[in-house]
């Protein structure tokens, strides 16, 4: 048995999955996500890197695997955002946004925002999805039309989470009864005018 | 009956206080603010109503002591909302809501959020304060300017809530470094959209 007290690690046996994992939470938890590389995760568990991506892939799917997110909401954003125009895509946003939210993964999401919001060590989950999934899909699918996206992207994550808290945690009325199609027309435009607003002067770069 | 430990409490002795708002607290957490009358305050902290009104004055009033708010924001926000125009009130309630979270309240505030977020019992605390302060101050002040303030309120609550939880908690950048003037520009138009758009049709009365 292996975890007297370690052996067995390197090979590939089923402690070394949550050894790994165990070391990527407590490392993305006290530095956070960026500055954590895959060969540092490795050394903190006592393994290979190579096992990281044996049972991982990508730091992004370790990230995912140790934060316990319910789902990835990337590729239902991606899936919004591709092949539209940005006029509108703050609508769309808010349909993808319900359709998420309204789903079945409601109680799961909405514990991990408590999670995140409730404790200041926890901020970083709700920080690195939003950084390393929801930016990047952005990023990816209108990088070509929308410049200084991770500047805009702070702004529209203003108003998503603002939208999670009053509709989900709050339940402030009418916000939170309203349907996909109202939402697109009230906050659509805000996430519209987030995306196209000059942003120039707040970017240090 | 029963209450034979607390004699003295009908007269003015400092237990009376705490029971006062032991009673509230309690009452506020298990029905919200709204339908929970001084009468029923009393009855449940076994005092006469005129106490309640000795002790705290009006129901606003012990609603804040109750819940322990480390200051009342609405003073502020009507200062910075009377006398002005509608254009623009975006950008003025974005000075005064850095006023406020930038200075020496923020770590209590900042606690009072998260736990007001972090817990469903506890989300009538933000959303009481919310709706019993903040909007009525709103009405007070724009009310014969702007129709159905209650539902726009929830809209800019969605856009400033989340503005607290992007500045303060999740610090994402650059919106947690922005100055007064640079969210007034940028968030503020948000708001005055949410206080000018058409509503109508979101309301159900």
């Amino acid at each position: 048995m292996a975890r007297t007290k370690r052996s067995g690690r390197r090979s590939g046996n089923p402690d070394t999955r949550a050894e790994i994992l165990a070391a990527a939470r407590s490392l993305f938890a006290a530095e956070g996500y960026g500055s954590i590389s895959m060969r540092r995760i490795a050394a903190e568990a006592g393994v290979d890197p190579s096992l990281i991506h044996h049972y991982f892939g990508s730091k992004d799917d370790l990230f995912m695997a140790a934060i316990e997110i319910p789902f990835d909401p990337a590729p239902e954003v991606a899936s919004v955002l591709e092949g539209g125009e940005i006029e509108g895509a703050g609508g769309r946003l808010m349909h993808a946004f319900v359709a998420i939210w309204d789903g079945p993964h409601q109680d799961k999401l909405l514990a991990m925002v408590r999670t995140s919001l409730s404790k200041p060590a926890m901020a970083f989950v709700l920080r690195n999805l939003f950084e390393h999934r929801i930016v990047k899909t952005i990023e990816a699918t209108l990088g070509d039309k929308v410049d200084h996206i991770p500047v805009r992207a702070g702004f529209v994550g203003s108003q998503i989470f603002g939208l999670v808290v009053t509709r989900y945690i709050l339940k402030l009325e009418p916000v939170a009864s309203l349907g996909a199609e109202e939402l697109a027309v009230t906050i659509g435009p805000t996430i519209d005018r987030y995306l196209t607003m000059p942003v120039e002067h707040l970017t240090a770069e």
